[in-house]
């Protein structure tokens, strides 16, 4: 329902056209959610934080087209996961940008980038997840750094980032097989980090479950655990912790 | 927002002492609840079908007595779900009735029994989920009929209740071990099936994962399953079902 | 047995010539199920509710197409589930209708359409599950409304069709990922409530075993859960209470 | 055996208070490893009543073909199992008989049936993995009925079997999905019953371990149960049981 | 439908007070069951093959010893298995013997005992387990040997048992841990092997599944494999393939 | 290596005992831990962010009273976690606060409280989980609301604390059995939610499980999930984000 | 070896052709089991390298020490794992050491130590697991240095340890939770390790398999990873490795 | 910081430039790392005893070359495991030898060949995974010995390698569906044995998962265990004990 509607009730009471007790029943039996939540669905960004995305996995192409270009239309603005350069040639969006690691495709985004988020991968197998991470939280308007193959086997390089860990305001942490960089990266620092599991690994690495269930158990207390491969999730979450006022 | 705040609202505005203006903006900045959820709030039983019902497991003796004596104050019904003979002598609700079984007390209830409900089981060890299931729709209002002790061991017995089967609206089967009672019940009828695993078992039948999963995937379609040992639930559901006009 | 032989062994014994001992020992060598289950066998229908249907998955073509073009012949009836597009085209059937999201072939069943079922898909990726519920049940004879892509991230869109909840007899709820939306559709309404979890998702989605957990544990009581992506099954059960009389 | 022990037997020997066979029946009667592993051998098929077998899949078609070449110039007997039309093609074996529903190849074999296997599958889908059992029984000398479609949903169809049940010396029952044939047909009867569980199914069916852990919870006792889609395992089994004098 | 009843209705027909047609009817509408299960159920000993047999964990001590002496009455025969030597002690029932290590009770059984079985374990802690399948199949008339604590770690033990391999008709191997005994007996002679998995272990040893797994994995073909610490299955059958002519 | 030891160097450089090649040896041989690591380690806490904290669960009470006690002395701050009443009276510590739901002990801890972390629960089940991460947060320095028993079968009852949610800078949201409620919260917000799963339920909630999986399955994007029943770490998370400047 | 070549050796010892010593060594070099098996059984411990030990864990007090007594008087040397305070009171053997925290009993055992192997443990509850192998080792004749409590979110206090480990011939690594330890110590070292997961943890650690996975995720090559709290068989593999020439 | 710079600063000492406690605090204020962890970088291989390696899984065609050619042109060594015939034809490096079974490429490595390592394996499909271990140590330096296909089925076959089992210094096992070879491999012997499960094998074999249980779970004390398939770390642990001296 929206404002005119509730107006012109309104005007048709002061105007006498309509009586307090008949407007009573007209509000009574508005489909109520008319005044409440309505309203609130015209700031779903502002609400959630996160613009609406397309995760184009398992998706038809012309599907993810469509709705694509429909988006576009309304906002000029687009971020597209899991997405093939076959559909990017497509679509046709002046301005679009293909990140073919992970397979992300974004238009516009914010244009200021804000604070400082620092996005670890542990190899270069974890690197499409981190990008997708990176490509998420510079569309919505963070400043980030990413810095890859920094894992536990080679320990001491993480010493050469030292710099880029104190500066960061969150940090994210990419990786697959035994998932222990989290663990390594927080006896380092104090920030606030998010742990991403990779499908990377094989035999027992179950597919990210175990990097998984390596970084829930972390004995570094606090780490945000994101879902295997979920770069996306760890961008926005990144995001919101980086934007906090 | 009750009522009398709303009309008083549209006084204001018939009256001239608010303009539309002022008036939109109040009705835009109520808290929207107000005017929806608030009252559906007095009728739980009639949103959701199932009044409130306490799951004593886990809960503190002093804690789910507290908890059932203020329930029964407001509705002279309540139904406790594993709960042990320890409660039910504290309690001390006159009328209380309980099921050693199962661990249930009930007080109260419908007294009017409607349609008929046939709960099955597959062995004795199945007993106290099947009573938990009939005394939930018995207290809920609906007419129940329990045969236990009926597993595929020994199919021929199926044949002495088909007069039972036959005049249920539906039927809920309880079984452990390989869950197999539910597809051989389902080959003898077309009512709806509620198939209810338990935990009876040992080695692979996993806590009752194994009859679970065999439900699940039941060549006969369309049997409706219930979470492991969860007599309550299939009482609910079957009552639902049985009480539909 | 059938009826001819029975009558001819009383005939045998109305005549005098077969005494009544003899008669007794013929019946009772009879392979037994002579007598009953044969003739249940000619009432499958009746006896289970759902007709044979064809399970096309990891079946080869001129199978599929053989059995049929075989069961049409008999009944002009058929529903054929999980099928290619390569099968309909080969299949050449007068009135056979192809449902390309979900992969069903639905020819002929009831014209008339009795009582109310609404289904809910969570996404845009649930629908092939819910499309098959739906040609399903409407495949038996109910008359079903189908409202896709109502996830629980967005909650208020659950508002705009409270008036189909209000109406449906039972509702069918299809959500991958957690699994959520049934235990909030549940919150809204009293109405019996099928969940179908699918195999949306991904990582710790577990192929669709996160959300059908996810439902067997809600903490909406009663929900009855069906196996992962069977919407077929879901379509059959919500056909059975919708018309149970 | 210390060396003192022989060598006083060698000089007992040698001074004539031994004669050679008795000398050779006391090494004859030693502990019976010192004689015996390298002897029985030679003797590989009686030992382990089933001779070699190739398991195709997985392996490279020059490598199957060499081995199978190379197994029939031996014995002129040659099973394989899982193995590909293509593979038979090439193999250019005389009398070597092609199964294409469950891919197995059977050359030579006993001549004589023994015995009586009763083979059922509950479903279509089951029919591969039953019929490499059928082969392999049959290509060991077994008498093998194979009876299939006679699953749960369609109990009475069992009763149509009882003849052959009664008859059979051993019953092997193959099944996916739920896996309760087994025990449904053990409810009938007393006969060793074998079952084999299959990877058909989907969703819960976890690949086929929901109908063997089914299987492994039969409320019937003494139900022996095979790996997943073992036909081979369960024809072997089959097939030594059939044997015993 | 007993006897009298089926002849009554043949002797109206014999004397014409029942048309062929009204006593054809009068059979269509019995209940089917009357004819064919209900006699088959004084037998159910013979199809099936194991008599009635109490499982007492999990049940109420007075449940057990009533269950117990009631069966008693009727066939003077009772094997009770998982069961506590208080319950024995209550039980007083003569010649009832008791085995503490299973917690096994049995009274009665065949005193002829036939064939040969052998049984296996491969550790100490197997023994339970192992000694449940032993007094189940004597009590079912099978003579039975056992032998204990042969287990892989001193492969050369079983070397000393060959005479009793070799004379067995089939052999139980009961093992815990890492279940590879029954392949090791399978490499030593022809004979069916029935592989009983225990819960003895720890960690990885999942409670028995390892175990299990590793016996259904065998590279040894036909193993008929059961659930953990299924002693008695075992027994039941390991006497029916003992037992078979 | 302490300051002194490396001005020894220097100053023997300088005065020519020690010659630059010599002097760059001994640094060269030094451990290298000397210069760096060590003083690292007296601000564990500004490098962590999280001071020492005990785990109680699983050790002796008197290895807990001896380490708290140390602990305290050094710091007069102190908090243990899954620790028993029983310590709480024999630690003797004052201004020691026990909190008996989650089985905390919190002494000192930090004055100010800066910021709002709002922490929800699902049931009253949850409190144990959800009161330990309101405990963590308010002794790291964080101001904390904690509103309990608002699950998703009461979806309105959210309305109810919007303004909270509004106000927090954070939001944690514990919850057992189908783990929904931080998806339907995130449906409400944009703000950063820390989802904790319990391990409250029975059957197939399968000890927290399922609410972890659910959790990060979630459809809305980028909540941070901790592992099972872990309060300690959403406290600490929390307090974290929520005193990022 | 058939029986015409032992008859034939025989004979020609018999006619002098062979002197005794030449056939024994005949027989000697025969395919070595002819000989070997029965007397290698007297020096088992030559053979596997590690004498009988008895784990204690769900043996009766009396049979453990029936056992332990009935080893010690043939070889006075003596190891009892997971083990009660109550048996070693009982057991009353002079110069048995118990270890209270890991329960283990240590007679005799070499008295000379060899080489240098140390074991680490990552938090003070993994200390039983460490302390077992720590004791096994000792007791089969290795030098060990144990050193506790040096987990990932301390990396730094690895450094202290910097000397012990080049020193090492071997590193033992016991961990629980996350189970990172090892990866991190690998990548400090070339030295053989050998991960230990522990039991300690919640959730998620899923009882060590989380620990487990991830050492065998190692992103170090080549680390040798036991069962979950296998601290004894750490302690063997360590004192075979360390003491290899 | 390299040598250089601290030659610089100690020079300046020396010529009174810089005085002690300025140059202390040059050195407290560098990046600590520089004075200890990147010394060590040098020499990366010593460290971890085991040069880098490309694991070309996963990775693209263009990425693996480019990586392979730096890394060879910095040391003239070079393994890559996983890899296609299609990148060893497109790599075009001289001396690169391609093996085609495990899909390994080995470039220089090793002349020296030092010790004794035997790596066995089950079945002939086992043996990409042995010959990945016995490339890897071969490459690095050892003496390797491969002898395949002496499964548990024909224990006998060990019998025959006693003398290959007595020389080695180190024994590698590779075996999938139950993987008991490495416990009938340890009873024969007291060398350390590593012991690493294949993924062979179908249905309960679960990818591998029932193979590695079963070694973890081994009665044999000691067994090193790998991941599922892991040849390459198999290789590097023989490699490393095997040289230890």
């Amino acid at each position: 329902m929206d404002e005119s509607k509730i107006k012109k009730i309104l005007e048709s009471v002061k105007s006498g056209k309509l009586s307090v007790n008949a407007a009573f029943n007209r509000f009574k039996h508005l489909p109520y959610e008319d005044l409440s939540f309505a309203k609130v669905d015209h700031h779903r960004h502002i609400r959630q934080g996160i613009p609406e995305v397309i995760f184009a996995e398992g998706k038809k192409v012309e599907d993810v087209i469509a709705i694509a270009r429909s988006m576009y239309r309304k906002s000029k603005k687009l971020l597209i996961t899991k997405v093939s350069k076959e559909i990017y040639d497509a679509l046709k969006i002046k301005d679009a940008v293909f990140y073919p690691s992970s397979g992300t495709i974004s238009v516009g985004g914010e244009k200021k980038r804000k604070g400082h988020i620092l996005i670890l991968s542990a190899g270069t197998s974890d690197i499409p997840v981190a990008e997708e991470a990176e490509v998420t939280a510079s569309f919505l308007g963070s400043r980030v750094e990413g810095i890859y193959d920094v894992g536990v086997a080679g320990i001491h390089r993480l010493v050469d980032i030292k710099k880029s860990i104190d500066s960061a305001k969150v940090i994210v942490v990419v990786a697959g097989m035994e998932g222990a960089l989290p663990s390594v990266v927080g006896s380092f620092t104090d920030k606030p980090i998010i742990a991403v599991p990779t499908s990377i690994g094989y035999g027992t690495s179950l597919g990210g479950l175990t990097a998984l269930f390596s970084m829930l158990n972390s004995c570094v207390p606090g780490i945000a655990v994101m879902n295997i491969d979920n770069g996306f999730g760890a961008g926005c979450l990144a995001h919101k912790i980086n934007t906090l006022s």
